[in-house]
Formats: structure tokens, sequence, C-alpha cells
């Protein structure tokens, strides 16, 4: 039913819109750049802040996942909690917020997340993604960044998703900001997804699923940001996944899901970044996991639980 | 004054308005019956969710609730919980949410909750609620079933509402569902309710409160499901009651309305239902009751609490 | 930019249009007083409830501020807790939360409280408070009392805000009350922030937090009313304040914040109160402040901790 379809660009423009109106409140700024596109500094040259990074999760995720922010005080030192949670995981996580389009021009680089990805399906993961939009008006890419995009990326992202410029929101906060903390960590579900389809589970049998991580305190310095953000997921991350298919399917997920699971477990994530000399993707992919993990085969009633919560880890990289 | 009413039925209808509106996002679908019914399938043959389970616990209490679901650490193995309040808890939850409509045509059969009751009043319990809804245009029926409800159904609820087939919407998903398991522990504050009421204690002196209970996974066998669902609360549920009048009376309230002054306490209720032949009315009905109970005495200033979390049980019911 | 400005008078007037339109939910009564004004009885003759305390925390910061409330059963005496939440501390809860308007006629006494606070800008606070508004055309004030106020000072609110009296709104609620309860222990972020500006902190550095408090029975008898809304926050709040500046400057005011530093930190407070002869002034400000503090030098990305959950207390006075 047409009226029903799930519309993830609508949704996150909806979004943008509250944004822009809530500008003091939020702390950013709307500019328009040199094409027309808007531009929302949210942590940039304008303070931003965990409100902020709270909508920037929800525009991730193409409008399809709740989030909220709570203290937490079973989290004695970490309390500030960032949870998502969406009955569309596959399509809200990786469909639109896994930060998986590549946008370099010159020395600017960044990944970009959120549901303009849906309308350029420029990746390899949209194989297998069914769902498209093609009445999209207007479309929105999160960036985690400290500059706006140059013209020359505005250019390539408008002509991958067919839009004018003007019809183009672009929300930028660097690693270490306030939103762009919460941004990173508003992907618990994500990199369980993720890693679930590199694991080579199916996604169409990932039907519901939820997940939260404390909120880091933001690092001025760009490595520790990074550090900290990855490892408050890493050791300190909880999801839970409701999956189709056999028992046996889903023990194995929760089993190989966790971070604990990764070669690389076991050190903060700055550490190991410099132990492979900045090389990200020398680094194991598998590490990229929550600490904890719930999977659930709805088709058998039975229920998973894997990984630990580790507060050594915790302490050394959140302080 | 008028526009300050309730208008339970009208606030279901909004919240029916976005669930078709966001069908796509909530799994859903919705069809309209041979007489010209709304129906919505969240999670029979449609794979429904979680979210839309939070939803229809919306409509349940006729919008005056506030329903919330998080991730709660506290919990370790069950952390996935859902969370309700009412300041009307007599309205939201007797009045609207208790499933004591019995809908049956042959081989049909189903308990209806919701705002429709307010119209249909055949209960005895409407006998001790005061509020009426005359000018209500639509009305909602939410049905733990796996059928939408047959036409001769359809037609018993326009009569006992005075409305025409058109105007009603039945919401439907079976206990084994993500939405269903959501919807029923969705319960915990009605159920203290209901027992508040067996109990005797005057309903009008109950002016405001809260419960939560985790979320089980569901199961494909519907008595395992239906005794995860019941036990989640019995076992697992937490509700905070405020009251008027004496502090003995609200004693005696926390005193008798926890689980565990049950005599068929202490098993999973799968096993308890095969113990008495399937015979549900052979269970104690003060069986259902949350775990652990909180009650406030507002003119004195006093509280009692009583009950019990069950750790043993949750495993052996919930997994 | 014009649109994106807070506008806190405009945002607490569509949260009392809401708390109208949503009256029988919420339990209150609205009425116009003799010269106009709006009334809005939340908790003195009319029953109130926890809901409409949780909107009046809303329009006391101004919508500034994210307000929820949950069953945090990590807390199990006090599970019930309100979370407050603003990336605009300073301006929601210091230009507007703080209840620092004294209005006082004949026998009348009332500390004002809301956005228009912000117009009248009689406090010296507001000094220290750059942003104003001055296109309101409407206003709003909280107030905890039990009685509307009286004519003379609705002209005097009128006076102080240039608006006509039929555009104000008076929301009030004893300390005896759910709502007023809900509304006063919503403060735990603000009585953080006047805290830190009493501690010689600069504001302009504050530029995030989060705070929450568990919810007190309320007491028939006021003081003791008063003394639990107090040790709710002294002895069982938690606030996470976001701060630039040197990490010495964070630390310093991390050691200084918590209740535990002050003087008469260690009994229920209607007990310091009545040690003091009913004087409130003679009582240490220091005193009014969270229970636990963690501050985090964003600049830095040092996290500092200090003060101390006081289970003792909290029995002794919260019951």
């Amino acid at each position: 039913m047409m009226n029903g379809k799930a519309h993830l660009n609508r949704s996150a423009q909806r979004i943008v819109d509250r944004i822009i109106a809530d500008g003091e409140r939020l702390g950013i700024t709307h500019t328009r750049g040199t094409l027309g596109e808007h531009l929302i500094d949210a942590g940039a040259d304008s303070p931003g802040g965990l409100e902020v990074g709270l909508r920037m999760t929800e525009i991730c995720m193409g409008g399809l996942g709740t989030v909220s922010m709570a203290l937490d005080r079973h989290n004695e030192q970490w309390p500030l909690t960032v949870t998502v949670h969406s009955s569309q995981p596959v399509l809200a996580c990786l469909g639109s917020q896994y930060a998986g389009w590549r946008l370099t021009h010159e020395k600017y680089f960044a990944m970009g997340s959120g549901p303009a990805r849906l309308l350029a399906r420029v990746e390899p993961l949209f194989e297998e993604i069914a769902y498209s939009e093609t009445d999209a008006s207007t479309s929105v890419l999160v960036l985690e960044a400290d500059k706006p995009p140059p013209p020359a990326i505005v250019e390539k992202v408008a002509a991958a998703t067919r839009l004018a410029p003007e019809a183009l929101t672009f929300i930028y906060a660097p690693t270490q900001s306030l939103a762009g903390s919460v941004q990173i960590i508003g992907r618990s579900l994500e990199v369980a997804l993720h890693k679930a389809h590199s694991l080579h589970f199916p996604l169409d049998n990932i039907i519901d699923g939820a997940g939260c991580s404390p909120v880091p305190a933001p690092h001025p310095d760009f490595l520790q940001a990074m550090g900290r953000t990855n490892d408050a997921i890493i050791y300190g991350g909880l999801v839970q996944l409701f999956v189709r298919g056999s028992a046996s399917a889903a023990r194995e997920l929760a089993e190989q899901l966790p971070s604990n699971r990764s070669r690389d477990y076991g050190q903060p994530f700055a550490e190991t970044f410099k132990k492979f000399n900045g090389d990200f993707y020398a680094i194991d992919p598998h590490l990229f996991s929550p600490a904890e993990v719930i999977v659930t085969a709805v088709e058998t009633g039975e229920t998973f639980r894997a990984g630990e919560w580790n507060r050594q880890m915790l302490e050394q990289s959140l302080g």
C-alpha cells in the first residue's frame, strides 16, 4: 500500500526541518552552500550537543528507529546511555545508517550515512536490499566530519541521487564533538547487523532489534575520540536481535557476534589503531560489534546470550 | 470542559491512523473486511514487530497511557523492558485495556481489549466506571488472535458500539508474535488494577500508577507463548500504585497484590495451565498480578512494598 | 536565524495548550481568573498527577528540555525516576526553570518558575543571561502553590512581562501533590547549575547536561513534602554536566558540586529546616545539589566524579 511505504528520505527530511526550526535549542547553524545545498553544522564551528546527536541518529536510521537517551544508574561510571530500536533493523541500519558511502575529494574524506545512500545505491551491500525509493524529492546525508563537503562532493551526491543540490542536506559533526559522539555510538544495533551480514547470516531473517551503548566523553584528539566511540560499543554495548530460522543458526550468530570473538579484542581501540600504523583495514573487521549480544530465535522460542561487558577496558578508554 | 475530555476512542483512532501510515515501517497489513471494517494484521500473516506492539498497547489504553521500551541492564538476562504509565489508570486500564469482552462465533474466540469496550459496556465492570463516551464516531478493538474476526463478530461489535462496521478497526496479533508479546506484557499495570478490584479495593482511590515487565521471547507454541507472557509479569513485573485512603488499606493492598500471594504461584504458568487440564477458570485468578508491588498512600505519605522478583521462574519460563 | 530561535515562551505555550486539551487525562482544571488570566490547577483542588507534573517540568524548562519518567529497577526502593536533559542547560534551567521570581501579596507567597521570568528579568541572575525574548505574545509561570495567584500578583506579572493578563497562564500545584513532587524533583539539573553558578563557575562554559532523581511519595504535611522533594535530589539525584574550560576547573566543579560537600548534609531536610527554626536562608545554600555528580571537560576529554548516593538518608526521608 503506497500510503504505508517506509519513505526513509521523506522521514529524514521532516527531522531535518525540525532541526533547522530548533536551531538555537540545538546549537546548530544552518547555511546554504555554493551550489544551494543545505549545510547543517552540528558540532564543528557550532557547539551542537547531545540532543542534535540523537536527532542525527534518527536521520541516519531514515526515521525507522526510535532513539532515546537516559541515565542508567546500573552503569555507574558511564550512566548516560543511548538506546535505539527498530522493527525494520536491516533497512534502518544497513539500508540507511551504515556509514558506507566513501566520499573523497582531494584532502576531504568522509563516510556518508543516511537515506541518501538508498537513492545512490553505489555500495555492493545494496544488492541485498530490495527496498528502493524512486519518489524522493529531497535527501539527507550525515557526515562524521569537521568541515562541510566541498562542491565536488555535493555534485557527486547530487548526480548519484538524481536530485538537485538544493534538494540535498548535509549534516556534519566531527568525532570529537558531543553530537558526533552520540551519532557514532548510536550505531550499536547497526554494527551488530553489519557483522551479522559479514558472518553470512541471512539479512531477511533479522526481523527486529534493539541496542544500547554508553555515551563516552568526547576527546579533543581525533584518535582518542574515535577510540572512545568504538570502545563504548566494543566494550560497553548491548544488542538484542530477533531472528527467523533455526535455533542452531541463532546460537551460532550469538556466539560469533560479540566483540570478544575478535582477534583484536582486549585493548583500547586507539592502541589497536596505532599498532596497525593507522591502517584501518588491517584491523579485524569482526572487532566492530557490541560487547554483549542476545539473539532470540522467534521460530523456536530459544534465546542465546554471549559476550561480556568489560569494565576494565571502559575505564582505560572512556576515563 | 468538553475540550478537555479524555476521548479514548478518538485518541485510539489517531494511533490507528499513524499505524496505517507507517505500515511498512511496522510490518503490518491494512485491509478492509467484507462489511467494510478496517483490519490490521500486526503479527499473524504479516511480520509485525515490537514497535507495533507498543502502539497496540497505547491503543489498548485509549491513548491515556505513556508506553516506552528500553534495555534495562539491571535485568541482565531479559533487559528488554516495556514501561507503562497513566495518570488515569482505572479508565485507561480497566475502562479500556482489560481484555474483558468475550467475542466468540463458532470456532473463533478472542477477548477484546481497547476503547470499543467503553462504548459497548457489556461487562459488569462498567457498573463501576462512570466515564462514558457518547460522541465517538469511530472505535478500535485489539484482539490477541491469529485471524481477523468473522463477519458475525464484526456485526456484534457494530451493534454493541452503535457504529457502522466501516467505523470499526480490529487490530490483531497472536500470542506467539512479537507484537502480541509486547501488547500482552504491556498489561503490567492493568493486571494490578484488575486484581486490586477483585480484592475490593475502591477503584476511585487508585489515582496514578506505573508498571514494567520484561519482554519475553515469543514462542511458536501457543501454550508456551501464553505461559511466557504471563510469567513475565507474574515473576518479573513491577508496579507502583498511588492511592487515596488510609495507610492500612494501602498496606493491605500491597500485601495482597503481588503474585506470590497466590495459591498457584511457584511454577511456570504453562505447567499450571496443564495441571488444571487447560481450564483457565480453575486457576487462582489472584495469580495474575505483578511480581513486585509498591503502593503509596498519598493522604498519609506512607509507602508499602511487597512481592519478589523471581529469577528462577523467569529462567525456567522465559529461557 | 530567526526561524531557529529558542522561543521559550512560545514553546511553553504549546505545552499549555496541550495540557488544556488533555484536561481530563491529566486531572487538571482550567479556568479564567478575574483579570482574564488562565489558571490551571494541577494538584490543589484538582487531582492532577504524575503526568501533568512531567509537562510542568517541560514548561519550566521553556520547552528546551527532554523530560521522561521510567521505573529504574536499579533503584530498588524508589524505582520511579524522572530524567531531564537539555543541550541548552543554562537557558533552560537558569533562564527559565529556576524558581527565582519571588511573588508575594499579603499572605500569598510563591516562587515563580518558567519562561515568564525571561520576559520580566527582575532577578540579578539575568545580568548573566544574554538571551532575551522581545516578541513573546503569551507567557507562562509555574507556581509551587495550593492557590491561584491573587489579582495583585497577576497584575504584577502582567506589568513585568509587558503582557495583558489574558495572555498569561499560571499553572500551580502544591508541594504535597503528585504533580508538585514531580515538577520539584524535575530540578535535578537546575540545582546543579544554580550551585555551579554560586561556585562562580562560568555559565557560558556549561554546554550540555542531564540529571535524574527518584520521585518521592508525596506527603500531606507541607514540611515533610518539602523535605522529601529536597532529599530526593540531595541524597538520590545524579547529574552529568559537559563543560568547556580547563580540566582543573572541571575537577574543582565536580568536587564542590555534590550535596555532601555542604555543612548541612547528613540529615533529612525537614530536620535541618526545623533546626534552623524554619529560616530557609539560614540553611547552607550549597546543600541544594545532587547526591552524585559527573563533570566532563570536553576540551580535554577528562571526566570527574564525586558525591555519593545515600540509601540511609533516602530511607529516613522518603520512606
